[in-house]
């Protein structure tokens, strides 16, 4: 039997560590193909690259282990890499590990998840996993650890059709975490602010701040199971229809 | 009692002759409000810009209508337009009129559907309107008529929370359509391809080309619905949640 085939990418580019950290995880598991943004994506969410061409370039290579970069972003990277990179199709796909939260209303912004939503668009199982540090030398070692049981048992066992999981890390030692969580998206929101100011010729420009304002905490959400530590994880869907309101729309006549 | 607040935007750019198609769709509806991207921006998804800086416009103005470019992507144009091209909350955020189609799958990528995606996320009822023919000198006047009475009809009742509509027109002449269907997304995919092409120094470089695929044309899908000349209106929700496998998923043992 051939060895499963795994597809890493991110959205925090090629050169960060929690890139380093999911290959890590899932080392041994199966042949491995990463293929990862030359530069930094976050907040590119689903975005395409339809108007401008895209590069590839292979970067290491060794037994079960070749790595790329893509000029574009990670929903680019799973698409082009998924043509030009490997010769089957994934047996799983993996994102991350984000250094952030995708947790709550975050997901429609996240690279990270767009690549793990595109790999459930093509049937592949696929998670995108996220740890609530933003910080350049966060401590993966439990989301390494996490990462790789989860890997595992979806690798075995698959996931249902059109759905991929979103798991985000609590920030936390080890001997706090109380387990995983199966929950849903809090519907959260950001308070977002702009930052005024003026170039060197008194023209204005903004820059985009803002802070994250949930007020559903819920014990069956996501935010709810990360603030009591711990790890969630939330299936999320490519089907992005509001099923139960198409009855009461029926009825809206035109 | 003040006049409703009307915000527009698209992906396709603040010249594309379908957004000034969707600003005739709601002259006299209210007071009316652009903020466009200054370039195309198709593909984009909800893509945010965090990393560089962003610029805003006024471009023109008139009694009960003022318009704007933003430089960045269309969620961009409804947070930063938000904060700084308006002072009250809008009644109501239209997005488009897009030149081909956001139905199916298309709506993951669409930056139009990512405009009001933001609108539904930020409690403001929110349409985004396509046409489907990519054809710069589209017919938009079947579009125009329809998407006026959408407007009319939801600035005066709404929507469910945390949801918006992806209103698709079939590319036809006025008396072929039958009317309009609401309907759920079809699970389709795209077949794509990449053209391998060499620069001038002998290197790869890739395109993104491909097929729309549909195999999901159950008669409640938004495919059916516009291969049979109906309008489709698909109710999209912000809550990406697959409530349906979460019990399944808890039962899923690490």
């Amino acid at each position: 039997m051939r060895k499963p085939l795994i597809f890493i990418t991110n959205d925090d580019g090629i050169k960060a560590p929690g890139l380093r950290a999911l290959i890590e995880a899932v080392k041994g598991l199966g042949e491995i193909v990463v293929v990862a943004p030359e530069n930094g994506m976050s907040g590119m969410s689903h975005a395409l690259t339809v108007s401008t061409i895209l590069r590839l370039k292979e970067v290491a290579k060794e037994e079960d282990y070749i790595e790329f970069y893509c000029t574009g972003t990670p929903v680019d990277c799973v698409k082009l890499g998924g043509h030009k990179a490997i010769t089957r199709k994934p047996d799983l796909i993996v994102s991350g590990i984000n250094h952030g939260s995708n947790s709550s209303i975050n997901v429609i912004y996240s690279g990270t998840m767009a690549a793990a939503i595109e790999g459930a668009i093509q049937g592949i199982p696929s998670i995108g996993f996220s740890l609530l540090d933003h910080s350049e030398n966060a401590d993966f070692s439990l989301a390494i650890e996490y990462a790789r049981k989860i890997a595992i048992k979806v690798l075995a066992e698959g996931l249902p059709a059109f759905t991929c999981l979103n798991v985000n890390f609590p920030k936390n030692h080890k001997n706090e975490v109380k387990g995983i969580k199966v929950c849903r998206q809090a519907m959260a929101d950001w308070d977002d602010e702009y930052v005024e100011t003026l170039d060197p010729h008194h023209h204005k420009y903004f820059w985009l701040t803002g802070e994250f304002a949930n007020s559903d905490m819920a014990e069956d959400t996501d935010e709810w199971a990360l603030s009591n530590n711990y790890i969630s994880i939330v299936p999320v869907h490519t089907d992005y229809t509001n099923h139960k309101v198409i009855n009461q729309l029926k009825s809206f006549e035109l």
